[in-house]
């Protein structure tokens, strides 16, 4: 009983609410405790109902004494919850703190994503924020090159601890549309979450795309080399992975030396990793689990309790 | 009567069969008499169905004394009536009949398509190669560079009266997909086939492509900027179109002096004539109406009434 009411820090309850499904876990002091996981993304939770979503999968750590949460992710997308603006680049603990949307005030908060200007149109991120700053904390890093493969790739320039900028590739989401909605689809098998990597081909694929030219070309590759019967339906799927991600490293600014930090799920950093091998990046793979570490972080001055 | 036997020609049923629909002509000499049109496209004619589906429409013609019938398009490939092998390139009339693949000997025959090598895949086309033709036919064109626009864009080197060789790009498709099954779609209005251009919008699109970087990144501008209200959805349709076709255009190898000859629609003239201007390409547009012209050139030598 001492110990527990002796804790300096008020109990956190951290939700990762994404498109398509939604992470909890609940942490007092620098521990977490328990972890949740639910179906109910912001596509399936109806309007008005986020609230009681939220209440369902985590009321009993809501109702603790002192219980701060916050939520990062599309719960804050004009789609989710309610809207929470982006955060400006630079952009860092400091600065998303002071952006926090408070839905319940000093109770419950949705953390901001974040946005940045390029020369012909801005650019954002939301939740992948909160995973970069808890990568950089868990490496101890304040200046890194830092990549995060996926449906929109985000390469990321962190400078003396802050998000300096950053560009989105939707390398996943055009390899998924080609194939399962473009002509290509027609000869590939059936998209699965476990595709065994055809090196050979998908190597194939990077280098072309690396090579130049145009990715609308290379793509009806894809068509005739099955048409002729030069590959298999497999060996495609693999080879189309290679080119799209190829497109993506093509017009990266990889300086030699420098370490690239690859953040992801094992599936995509070993294609990653394979293809930054053909360049000659040095390169730090990391898990896809530094989300609590950054939510965490962002928590931390709002978790004094007062006396 | 005296003037129809006296005719020096075989009466010609010429059918452009694709993908979703049908086009049928009938000629006596080089005068086309007459058209049909049919919405029985090859994905719409069931398995062995072929035949029948040809003689509903055009019975009365294919029962004249001595009738030819030639058809170009996809009823080759291997989802229509039957396969009609690929004639490599380089390839004009006389090697386009050489391959002709005879349906019923010396009275129907399906016109190949045409395939040429590129170092890392195949390339392929059918049903535009009788267009070509047809275009050169009209022009009197033996060497000359060509794009015919479309779903899969075709850009065609003629030398010497024969297609040396061709790059496709899948530049309408793409636009296609992104634009129905990507997070795009959410913020652009639903498609339709008369859309108003925004020119301003449609060039940016264009001048960013040619730019260079990649389109993997550009698209996501698309959405970006809707996110953040600085384009309305009709003007980022214009912008996306404006990017893919800037995209496919930014690897051509144009060179200046030269004429580009533009076969296609209206509609998708006017994009590409815009964007065109903006390399300060010079540009002939003709309509996309020779498929008629090339299919009577290549019956020519197989008309003749035997004595």
């Amino acid at each position: 009983m001492t110990k527990a009411t002796a804790s300096p820090q008020r109990p956190l309850v951290m939700v990762d609410w994404g498109t398509s499904a939604l992470r909890a876990a609940f942490a007092r002091d620098n521990q977490v405790l328990q972890t949740r996981h639910s179906d109910q993304g912001i596509l399936k939770v109806p309007t008005g109902g986020f609230p009681h979503t939220l209440q369902t999968l985590c009321g009993d750590w809501l109702n603790e004494p002192d219980a701060l949460c916050l939520i990062s992710g599309m719960a804050g997308s004009a789609q989710g919850w309610t809207l929470a603006p982006y955060c400006p680049c630079p952009a860092g603990e400091a600065e998303l703190a002071r952006h926090l949307h408070w839905i319940a005030p000093s109770r419950i908060a949705l953390v901001p994503g974040l946005s940045c200007e390029h020369p012909h149109a801005p650019d954002v991120m939301r939740g992948e924020e909160v995973q970069i700053l808890g990568t950089l904390q868990l490496h101890g890093l304040r200046d890194a090159q830092l990549v995060l493969p996926g449906t929109h790739s985000k390469w990321v320039t962190v400078r003396d601890g802050r998000i300096a900028h950053f560009s989105t590739f939707m390398t996943g989401e055009l390899f998924a549309v080609m194939r399962q909605h473009s002509i290509l689809g027609r000869t590939l098998p059936e998209m699965s979450s476990d595709e065994a990597l055809d090196g050979e081909h998908f190597d194939q694929g990077v280098r072309l795309s690396l090579q130049g030219g145009s990715l609308l070309h290379h793509l009806f590759g894809v068509r005739t080399l099955s048409l002729m019967s030069r590959a298999s339906p497999s060996a495609l799927t693999s080879y189309l992975s290679g080119l799209v991600i190829g497109e993506e490293l093509r017009v990266q600014h990889l300086s030699a030396g420098s370490t690239l930090w690859l953040v992801g799920s094992a599936a995509l950093q070993t294609r990653y990793e394979r293809a930054l091998t053909l360049l000659n990046v040095k390169i730090q793979t990391l898990g896809d689990t530094a989300t609590w570490t950054g939510l965490m972080a962002l928590a931390a001055p709002l978790r004094q309790i007062s006396p």
